[in-house]
């Protein structure tokens, strides 16, 4: 929901506390001053904002950027006590690179370090290790699931986690509000002049669009590739003049855990139902006109969505603008069926849009900065029309968690969940009610991931419920026949069928800071009892 | 000619002065202090480079960069006296933006306006009558002529201009030392959101190297566009993360004057004769073999020179990594013929290089930073085998100059000259001995603009030289052939023809300041008495 034109939400009736904002501690040790969040454009257009310095150090003619390895390069990095190293998850559960470099990092007996990292996967399981010899204090990442994720959530990290959104860490990478002092960048494909593609070779990724930022703002930035090619890399999705340093290993990655073969409609009869009444509702939004921008996530009931668009678009003979985000192959589809006229892309999710992304000149790149910085001078989420968005939890006041389970342990993040949330016209959670006997609709949330007020509208498979500031939505849904329902009607439902969860409990130690895609914080998370 | 593993050159006998320094004021009234020259790579490595901070005003969405008009953007912009306006060259003698832009400009009455214009050309003549009112006082350049450069060197300018290098002037605005305040991108087409492209349109112009860093470092970038195009467009060279408004306006300018319909190869004998020599020292040298790299300009004897290499390079069958720089047609049909890789572009030259930068993947971007800036983390020309110059004189110590004529009027300046030839291992001057009865070999050139150092070998239609620095060629020559003669001679063949020019005599005025790609001052412009 893009609230330019519109009032701040009203607190709908049962609910406790205004959208969004939750009762914070001025300061957090480990943190620092909090900054709260005071609503979801506060701080957007206000003034300049200005970005930090960049540094280089130059290279004459004739000097070689290629290192033996690893350790070589922490050495050349200048690797102390204290630095922040940045790396990226372009290749998700299957990189080798952060494992390899922390590794190395160990070996020179370094200790508290601070890791950005744009995503956690269970691969980077290593990683609790030196959380508990203290060689890795701190973490900033916008999304963490598996070992690290637990060990965080049981408080084995000597300073808060900062989750971020996917706009916020550009945002804060740019800003200075997170300085890298060492960038690492998995290459699939590199010269040894530091041009790099996620295109060709055998860990061949597709966009590389995480990983910008901390190109251009580290101090240090090392390229890491197991395809050196001769110079130069073509294309150069980083360039050459953002890379210090190259070193060639055996393998950056396992191909089976970078990209999916292929990304699949969900088959169960209750996901299709709602995907089917999702996109009943962007039809009645009358957003769906030539010009439609759309993005959606990977999962089957999100997949599905498409697939509805892609027939009703067809139909209705619509051509949209372009869809947005982690690019599966059904968006490849729609763009080759002329349904979409550009992919704007971030990062890829199946070898299908890899190969797009490498061969269709309509597929576009865009980083991170692009794609959602609410800082930036304009990003493609504020182009977007429609978003489907998942939520393991949503409230009364329709704010969203996606950063922890209903038990307060991480097993997400924002990634860009807040950021589409705030930049579409039409911010849609698609959700069962009830999941693993649990309520997704809860009169709290566990943890504020998304602000209530940037989302529109909650479709379950046992109603669609508009949030409160969007009566001219209510009102379209209604003229064009599809029930609508109180969410206090779903919430009830919802406890019908499962009973009022426990209250948990929660000591007060801090161990996760959530950031708002601004820099305030909107939630914090804390060790359960 | 890369120094790395030089020495310094020594002094040939019958020089006067050491290569590249000339006695220069400690300051210098409307420019300041002077740090002089001291050896082409004397500041590059020299500790981190920080770049100025960048700013961005941020946009919310449903937020609208689209204006009315160029005054409305001057207005939003906060234009006012004493600002710096930037504008970049890609339409060449054919732009109407910088026209258009400084008839608002002066409509508004601001007085004493700073113009950092990547090149300026003829049609830029009523540049003229806004120096000589007031409203433009200080001017920033890589190569000018016409009547602005005429201008200039009458003094009609109140402060001295700065003559730059591609690779400087980049160089400048990302270290501060040229703060932008309002940067025109002139966009042959662009959305309304601030994605531009000089590919699609009536004006398409091919790549729009120069004009990046403006876009990126001006604290207001405003893009002017003879074709908006529905959201994204695509692809996007300038993106919206750096444009803050978007004009629309009937003509970006004149396609005849944008790009030759065709570049020609020289048809004079003697042109063809001094190309066959250098592509023999070409041989000769070395360096022609798989992996070859590649510059050369768009002038008749420039283009002679790759045809005798295309030649060259098909019969020994050598497949070339990159040719870079401006590019022609002659260029892409070496590209497409397989002689090289890959082609590297800052801007096109021809319609046929416009079209293959379009669809041809291998034809690939590159800014002026990563082209040539020389505190960037490393350059294109740093990566350059064999770069051919051109030179309006070049005297005993191989000093070029490029900058003014023979009678001390500006005509031109670097360009890339400076900085491919500091980058490239064999930086080659081809030209006549003497032109229209001038002696292009001289004593002392009128301005120094690519130090003598930098350049490896003078090629002309009555001998080669080969800078004594550089033994190792001068052998490889010989053993190839070749006959190689000593700069003095060449000099004297030369007076013989001609007879010893009068000295010029200036007066103490300083019209313009020659910069060195480091920021240091190579040499100044005097006004002629």
């Amino acid at each position: 929901m893009n609230s330019i034109e519109l009032e701040m939400p009203g607190v709908p009736e049962n609910s406790s506390r205004k959208g969004g904002r939750r009762p914070l501690p001025e300061s957090i040790e480990g943190y620092g001053e909090v900054r709260a969040f005071e609503g979801a454009f506060a701080k957007v257009g206000v003034g300049a904002h200005a970005h930090r310095p960049r540094v280089s150090r130059s290279v004459r003619p004739g000097q070689s950027k290629l290192l033996a390895s690893i350790d070589e390069a922490l050495e050349r990095a200048d690797l102390a006590d204290g630095k922040t190293l940045s790396f990226h998850h372009h290749l998700r559960n299957g990189d080798y690179v952060l494992n390899l470099v922390m590794e190395a990092v160990a070996k020179r007996g370094v200790k508290g370090l601070t890791l950005a990292v744009s995503s956690i996967f269970p691969v980077h399981e290593p990683l609790v290790a030196l959380m508990d010899s203290g060689v890795v204090t701190g973490l900033a990442t916008n999304y963490m699931s598996g070992p690290v994720a637990k060990a965080v959530s049981q408080g084995r990290l000597k300073t808060p986690a900062v989750m971020m959104t996917h706009g916020g860490r550009p945002r804060a990478i740019e800003t200075g509000d997170l300085k890298i002092d060492i960038a690492f960048i998995a290459a699939p494909c590199a010269d040894a002049y530091g041009n790099c593609n996620g295109l060709h070779g055998k860990s061949a990724c597709g966009a590389l669009g995480y990983a910008v930022a901390d190109a251009q703002y580290a101090d240090v930035v090392v390229a890491v590739t197991d395809d050196l090619v001769p110079y130069p890399a073509s294309p150069a999705e980083i360039t050459q003049t953002m890379v210090d340093y190259v070193v060639a290993v055996p393998s950056i990655g396992d191909p089976q855990g970078i990209v999916s073969g292929t990304t699949r409609i969900t088959r169960d009869p209750v996901g299709l139902a709602i995907a089917h009444k999702a996109a009943q509702v962007i039809e009645a939004s009358g957003l769906l006109v030539d010009g439609f921008s759309f993005q959606t996530g990977a999962g089957g009931t999100s997949l599905a969505v498409a697939a509805e668009l892609k027939d009703m678009m067809k139909t209705a003979g619509i051509v949209g603008s372009f869809a947005a985000g982690g690019i599966t192959g059904y968006l490849v589809d729609m763009l080759e069926e002329g349904l979409f006229r550009n992919l704007l892309d971030v990062q890829c999710f199946d070898l299908r849009a890899v190969q797009s992304y490498r061969d269709n000149p309509r597929h576009l790149p865009m980083d991170a900065s692009m794609y959602a910085n609410p800082f930036s001078k304009g990003t493609v989420v504020n182009q977007l029309d429609v978003m489907i968005l998942g939520a393991t939890e949503i409230d009364l006041d329709f704010n969203v968690n996606v950063t922890t389970g209903s038990d307060g342990t991480i097993m997400g993040g924002s990634g860009g969940h807040s950021d589409t949330a705030a930049g579409a016209k039409l911010a849609m959670v698609v959700t069962q009610l009830v999941k693993a006997r649990l309520p997704i609709v809860r009169r709290h949330v566990t943890t504020i991931t998304t602000p209530g007020e940037t989302v529109d509208v909650l479709v379950t498979d046992h109603g669609i419920a508009v949030n409160p500031v969007r009566q001219d939505l209510a009102e379209a849904l209604r003229a064009a026949g599809l029930e609508v329902v109180a969410i206090q009607d779903l919430l009830a439902m919802a406890e019908s069928m499962t009973g009022i969860p426990d209250e948990m409990t929660f000591s007060d130690d801090i161990v996760a800071v959530v950031e708002y895609r601004d820099g305030t914080v909107i939630d914090v998370v804390r060790k359960t009892k």
